[in-house]
């Protein structure tokens, strides 16, 4: 279609935000528009200001022959800080508590726009991380790594304690439960992830860390790497866990051993926040 | 911010993307802008027009006092053809078929470009029905709930065979599952859906039809009514479904009873699709 400015805009906004992290060439939408290149390169740079404006994200620019343009969707510091505290203050109520110091958070977990947030948070933490795929252990971390996997644009692939016929051959690992003392399983299916890969592990909550770190076992058994690990929270916890606080990150951290649900800012440091700001630096 | 055009459109863009079937008043966008609500409605025009042209969605507009304008994600029909097709070459593969015949789907249901597109596809064939929230059955309908879920801006629901602390109380059914003619059992979180709600069923493979069937009665136990039950794909069954072809809508049919898997066009409507289509109609 030959379009102009305004239709370019629009339409180079949509299709950007449909495909992010992916090295789009200039010579795509001048293709697309039947435009000349450099009136393209405008239209790219006023993306590129306003998504730093409205703090969306970031508009790379990848220069050479393979080069184009890269939509990394990130979230900007006050926007960051003003959803944490917004979340925070949904989590620190005490009808949440379940027994055995659990917390009820299906309902945050299942809305699409809390969803997209805590995507773009744990996202902006990991932006300078190669990620090709997001790895969690079947419930309850799904919904958080598909909104990850989606803004990332990379599978993200579902580990099971008990394997189903529809996985075909499935690769398994068993670990100690870190807050039960239990030895349990959990497998994957064995197409599921390709040598050499790079793995984000997501997932809702830390108690003791045995899934993270059967988790973590899995991704050697594929020949793969662990790229990081992330919750939404963690539990104040007894003991040493599976894994060390320095190895993952987590948004909130709750502590349940009162009657009362406290919540406090989780291990997440604002840094890879910071590069990114709306005064454009 | 004070917005020039280029800038209000980009944003306006991302803004009614990221905030689907959602009535934003004009003077939220006056305000963002501080620009005059004559030029709002002329950039929602070029907006409506290039959304409608590139097959993306209706930006539908509400008068009145409560009104505004409304982004109902879809996909027009050529695009929707094309991608069915897509699907279906990667579905013929018999290196798919596993024992008992069933099919492996994981590596297409774990890809977020591939989610997204039979979100539209789903979200357009109920794009005139009321849905306040989208239930599935864990494990494999969850991503496709999701998908769905996220273009209509509404909660998605998880009911399981087992239930789960992290659950609270919860409500559960017994059912008939359809090909195994065994008696199962399936919960939901008791606070997981307000009464009179009005539910999409969404999931993966249809069978026999009792788990769709027991996901009904749960929606009856909550005093809900079901608004529609879509499939990706449903397997050629022989004997009585616990539900019937009229009730449900499948993307594709999947043959499996020789040594080959036959997939071909599912059971659903091209209706939907002709209302929308990139000719301004």
């Amino acid at each position: 279609m030959k379009a102009k400015r305004s239709t370019r805009l629009v339409d180079m906004t949509r299709f950007l935000m449909e495909n992010p992290n992916t090295v789009v060439p200039l010579t795509f939408f001048a293709h697309r528009y039947e435009s000349a290149k450099s009136s393209i390169s405008e239209d790219l740079t006023i993306l590129r200001k306003t998504f730093q404006e409205s703090g969306t994200g970031i508009l790379e620019t990848i220069p050479g022959a393979a080069g184009g343009s890269k939509f990394i969707p990130s979230i900007e510091k006050d926007e960051a800080v003003r959803f944490i505290e917004e979340l925070q203050s949904f989590l620190d109520d005490n009808t949440r508590m379940l027994p055995g110091g659990y917390v009820y958070m299906n309902d945050l977990l299942n809305r699409p726009s809390i969803l997209r947030q805590i995507g773009r948070l744990i996202a902006t933490m990991y932006k300078n991380k190669k990620i090709d795929a997001v790895l969690t252990v079947a419930t309850k971390g799904i919904p958080v790594a598909q909104s990850v996997a989606t803004l990332l644009n990379v599978p993200f692939i579902i580990a099971r304690h008990d394997s189903r016929i529809t996985d075909g051959s499935t690769i398994s690992v068993n670990y100690v439960s870190g807050s039960q003392r239990r030895i349990e399983k959990m497998v994957l299916s064995k197409r599921s992830l390709p040598a050499n890969s790079n793995v984000l592990i997501v997932d809702d909550f830390l108690r003791g860390g045995g899934s993270a770190a059967g988790l973590c076992s899995l991704i050697n058994e594929f020949d793969s790497k662990v790229a990081g690990i992330s919750f939404v929270a963690e539990r104040d916890y007894d003991g040493k866990r599976k894994i060390s606080s320095d190895q993952y990150t987590s948004l909130f951290k709750i502590d349940t051993n009162s009657d009362e649900i406290k919540v406090s800012q989780g291990n997440f440091d604002w840094k890879p926040f910071d590069n990114f700001s709306k005064k454009g630096n």
